[in-house]
């Protein structure tokens, strides 16, 4: 939570979560089924960052992602979100 | 399709489509509902870019994806593709 701003703004898939509070709620059960990440591609500049990545969870085992960073004062104050829930949803559905 | 190469390769979220034939049929019915697009960041270099925008789809208010594309000789020959597809399956089941 280093680089996270205490009021960082998400917006996921499933909606927009404001503050680290939040945030570090939401990413935590992501992070326990993390097993791995490749990272696919990484492209920025002085206050924005785009990346793609792969990564294999317990649940689902290609998982890839994709974040919009903005950055000010060296920590993410806003983060686009992008991944497939589709396959989350149908491993908990089985 | 200008821009993409006969011999494409997209790994989409569903699987992966190859050659410019199949590309075209999968992205038939998503162009048939797309109402906007709006580019939220673009970063690249010669021979990659890592594009992300919303859409907006007559399914699926908002819709954004990402792109990690490979050009080569003016033309698109990879597409790294992701997208949320549970908004689209949540809409067809509705």
């Amino acid at each position: 939570m280093t680089y996270i701003a205490d009021d960082i703004v998400c917006e996921a898939p499933a909606g927009r979560i404001e503050g680290a509070v939040a945030y570090r709620a939401f990413m935590t059960p992501f992070v326990a089924m993390l097993k791995s990440t490749t990272m696919l591609a990484t492209f920025g500049d002085e206050s924005t960052a785009l990346i793609m990545y792969d990564t294999s969870t317990t649940l689902v085992p290609s998982a890839p992602g994709a974040e919009l960073l903005t950055v000010a004062a060296g920590r993410i104050t806003h983060s686009r979100f992008l991944f497939d829930r589709l396959p989350f949803d149908q491993a908990r559905r089985a």
